[in-house]
């Protein structure tokens, strides 16, 4: 058995982000750029007006302006701005040659049709103008290396004119929930049968993960049909399996695993939930497939994906492996703690954005990692280290965030 | 023109949460529940061994015992535990009648293959059993009406067997791009042309809202065509259109709006940037639209989106118009400001875990609307309220922070 530092060390030594792809625009949020972009144009491409108005020159003093001509948006000047003249432009539009300032359309007075008074307000050199190359210049790196794409570094890649851009692509992710006792929800429940719900809860984690997944469904204690099931798994970048690790007579997975050519990194974790939990790599044909065997009971399901496979997933997505979001709260009531494992405790912190100390925390009533209905109310695990040891309340403590409990 | 606060408040007594459906789970992730959900079951449905061993009588005092049957999990035993015998259980199977202790099977001595000595340790009542509704019982509310669901929510509504609930639907967002200065990034350029980045801009921030898109592409500024295509974009549940809503000559959406029924609820905001923003609701066979018409400078389109599209989503999907997430920190650096309207500028909340004082907030170099480049390097908007001021290094400053910032 190890501890889960070691575990950590062990991922993170064998997982290797996935190779590169170019893939369009829309289909990159989120994603980590291989490559900085370097602009190969600058921005804005021209001289454009901020506002809609006139076209001047700062040092032509006369005392009116004769409008040659309009320009919008998208269109370009067929005339220069001589002495004695100004070109109407359009928010947009590009500044006419001999034009230095854009003078807002509200600080004009229009004497006819085409022909304005000389401003005596407002008249700036540059003002109502955004220089071409301001926002960035042709050469320049706009985005480094390794950023996972926002919905802005999008738009700034578009407005380059790139309608690709090379990313680590979001892994595949199979799912297999293995046991006799397990039947899929809506069909009917027979005596000693439980619905699967590590299933449908991997599942929406991985959605929460932006990742590609693929639904498994349920492999009964059965050396072959688990074979076959593991077997298509494979295929993916990622294979979670549930139940079937322990150390039963039915506990099939490790060796149907082994067969198969996955080799075990790791099994058995000094933690409470989540002891059971395998972990190996397949190498085949060039490819990599990481497989986690995870304990059958949700809760301990549920620990094992935020303290592994999340970290994990970002590995393998260019992020390198992340560390933990934890943070250290306060008890709000003493704790009375006995084990030789790490315990993960489902807890709520009890947010207040004035707080002037440490968050509250608030350890939930617990039946134990079958007890999922306790989890609905977590925001947090505790963290309680391996000990003897009473906590009186106020007692500072480390809390895990569960990133599950706010998605939108 | 209005004010921020104003605008929050006229969209949050417009808009209602969209009518609820029933769906299956799998696409019920982050949806908020529109009824309480109420158990009719058990959990666990009946006693169940939480360890792989032996099943026996505590009250039992015979030296030896004998094994009768082996039950896994989703048997059924056929025997009861009487005086002088044991079953063999496995995790997750049910108890057998006469027994009220699992022991564990390390802690037991097998004599033969069919008997074992009674152990002297680790004999509790109860242990290594979870009792029948331990987790919860037939007739608990197991989760409240109104709560978005995560994935540990969707694990328990299907071990509830639940295969379906009813929930407030992700509502559909229309987005159209106009102007005739844009193309579609990948295209060629013209002179006086660039490429459409609001689209592309919208669809992420959209995508990030878990919310269904439909891309309009681009809209010249011809009122037929922007006539055409936001008639489309009004089967939507909103749509939202990037440009043509300042004075300009070119400024043909409120128009073309007006004709097609969306009624104005407000247009300008006393906000930088942002300030044309447009916001209208049509009413047609018992369905509402919300139509914003949002400025085509695309650091306008992203504050106007964080500032009142994504409350306003929260408030179609369920969870209430939700307050904008604001923070305090301090100005690394000196501020001259004088405007009469809000800015938000791009800033960077410079993150620290063991701060014990706000966190630093630097300003970061910004040509203003039009460029983005800045904002790929912003986490959050600091707010500077309209004046003529100037604050020292060091000064508290309001910031929202972008949830755009980090999707992973």
């Amino acid at each position: 058995m190890i501890s889960a530092e070691t575990a950590h060390e062990h991922i993170r030594q064998c997982v290797q982000a996935l190779p590169g792809v170019r893939v369009p625009l829309n289909n990159a949020l989120g994603l980590c750029l291989v490559n900085a972009i370097v602009s190969d144009v600058d921005s804005p491409p021209f001289d454009k007006a901020l506002l809609d108005g006139y076209a001047i020159s700062v040092k032509d003093k006369s005392p009116t302006l004769r409008i040659t001509e309009q320009v919008l948006a998208g269109g370009v000047p067929h005339h220069a701005v001589e002495p004695g003249t100004t070109i109407r432009v359009m928010t947009g539009a590009p500044i006419p040659d001999g034009a230095d300032a854009v003078i807002k359309h509200e600080d004009v007075h229009q004497l006819k049709e085409s022909l304005i008074q000389f401003p005596t307000k407002g008249v700036v050199e540059g003002g109502g103008i955004m220089s071409r190359g301001t926002s960035f210049h042709s050469g320049q790196e706009v985005l480094p290396a390794g950023k996972s794409l926002t919905p802005i570094d999008l738009a700034l890649i578009a407005e380059l004119g790139k309608a690709k851009v090379q990313v680590i692509p979001r892994p595949q992710v199979a799912v297999l929930a293995t046991g006799n006792e397990l039947v899929d929800v809506g069909r009917p429940v027979g005596p000693a049968q439980i619905c699967n719900s590590n299933g449908p809860m991997l599942l929406a984690l991985l959605e929460s993960q932006c990742v590609k997944t693929t639904d498994l469904g349920i492999g009964r204690d059965d050396p072959e049909m688990l074979h076959q099931l593991v077997q298509q798994g494979l295929k993916a970048d990622v294979l979670l399996i549930t139940g079937g690790v322990s150390a039963g007579v039915m506990d099939l997975v490790p060796g149907v695993l082994e067969k198969l050519g996955v080799e075990k990194v790791f099994h058995k974790v000094r933690i409470k939930p989540g002891k059971p939990l395998w972990f190996g790599k397949q190498e085949k044909d060039g490819k990599s497939t990481y497989v986690f065997g995870m304990p059958g009971n949700p809760v301990s399901t549920l620990v094992s994906f935020e303290l592994f496979v999340k970290p994990m997933l970002g590995m393998l997505g260019g992020r390198g492996y992340s560390t933990l979001s934890t943070m250290t709260g306060r008890l709000t009531d003493a704790k009375q703690y006995r084990g030789n494992r790490t315990t993960y405790f489902p807890c709520r912190i009890l947010y207040d954005a004035h707080a002037r100390d440490k968050m509250p925390v608030e350890l939930l009533p617990w039946g134990g990692s079958a007890d999922l209905a306790a989890m609905t109310r977590a925001n947090a695990l505790a963290i309680f280290p391996a000990g003897d040891y009473e906590l009186p309340a106020g007692s500072e403590v480390e809390v895990l965030t569960l990133s599950s409990s706010n998605v939108i």
